[in-house]
């Protein structure tokens, strides 16, 4: 199994963890924005992230985010806590998009009006969202883990850089990325990839 | 069960279409702006469509039909399926994202470069996609629908309200949209949209 992306943790860095978490080998391919332009058209949308395998091809990090889900026992226990994952997944990545947004086309003049006016509404509405199961001291989903943890665990901890205080006011997410960081095999390649510097996003801002 | 979102197709439409075709009985809540300020504080992410049940409310578009796939057998017979059938939505999804910010932020300006240069690179990536299962004579996912589907032939039928040579050359593409057409329940569904005038986006623009 390889995850193909570019040398930045961006809409890859869930996959690599949910990977790394689980102890699911995969060859782990970084390229630049050069090589970039020889695979761009190997892929069916022109994108990536991308989850490859001897004899198949899934781009579109949410499809591959619930292949990965469903095929590791990290999708819900049920109908309804399945849909609650995708549910909380797709809100975590609507807060991402407006994050990249600020990030790629307004990052001077954005990211405090960022700060003040969206990040609170937004990550209220998750935090809310994170007590729906059991006392939220746990996961998404409540005592198990799911792939929608992997995507809220990268999403605080690059909100964590753009601002420090950022999770102040929402005790059960701060709480759960502390948690979720001192899981034993995460804990060790987030230590290797801060000795790596690798970038958050694709111009150096965070 | 009841789907609730503004008097517009927008992206409440392809949940529509799928429970109409499948003759799956629910409650057609469609709200004015003014009435939406009163419901969106009720709504997990401030945001609709909505599917809810007695119990449940579902939220995020993705989310609901998805669940719906699942539960109406329309979510592939094997993991392979299940997944390409996830990534075609998910590009039908990126297409209609650009659409919506043609239409919401530069409609007068951008129709024409949207029409010449976004739209047939988009619609060659998803002619070739659709090839992938049987000769793309059938459905997205080959001889059995699913839930892409419906999300397919929604954007192609507002596309076609922009452009009407848009799928010119894209013989399968519009084949399909004929095809599904003509599906007796959609038929009848469709007769009665028309002589309704549903607007497609909030902004009436078209």
């Amino acid at each position: 199994m390889k995850v193909s992306y570019f040398n930045v943790r961006g809409l890859g860095e869930m996959i690599r963890l949910l990977l790394t978490d689980k102890q699911i080998s995969f060859e782990d391919e970084k390229f630049t924005k050069d090589e970039w332009q020889n695979i761009k058209p190997k892929m069916q949308f022109g994108q990536v992230p991308c989850l490859s395998f001897e004899d198949e091809q899934i781009v579109q990090t949410g499809a591959i985010m619930r292949h990965l889900g469903r095929v590791h026992g990290l999708n819900g226990q049920n109908e309804q806590e399945t849909t609650f994952i995708d549910m909380f997944f797709e809100g975590i990545r609507d807060l991402h998009s407006k994050y990249t947004t600020m990030i790629y086309q307004n990052y001077e003049n954005g990211k405090e009006p960022f700060l003040k006016d969206v990040l609170p509404v937004e990550l209220e509405k998750l935090e809310k969202l994170f007590k729906t199961y059991g006392n939220g001291d746990a996961f998404v989903a409540g005592a198990k883990e799911s792939y929608a943890d992997y995507a809220l665990f990268e999403e605080i901890d690059v909100l964590l850089v753009l601002s420090q205080s950022a999770l102040d006011h929402f005790p059960k997410l701060k709480n759960f990325h502390y948690r979720f960081s001192q899981r034993p095999n995460l804990k060790a390649y987030l230590s290797k990839r801060a000795s790596l510097n690798v970038p958050i996003n694709g111009n150096g801002k965070q």
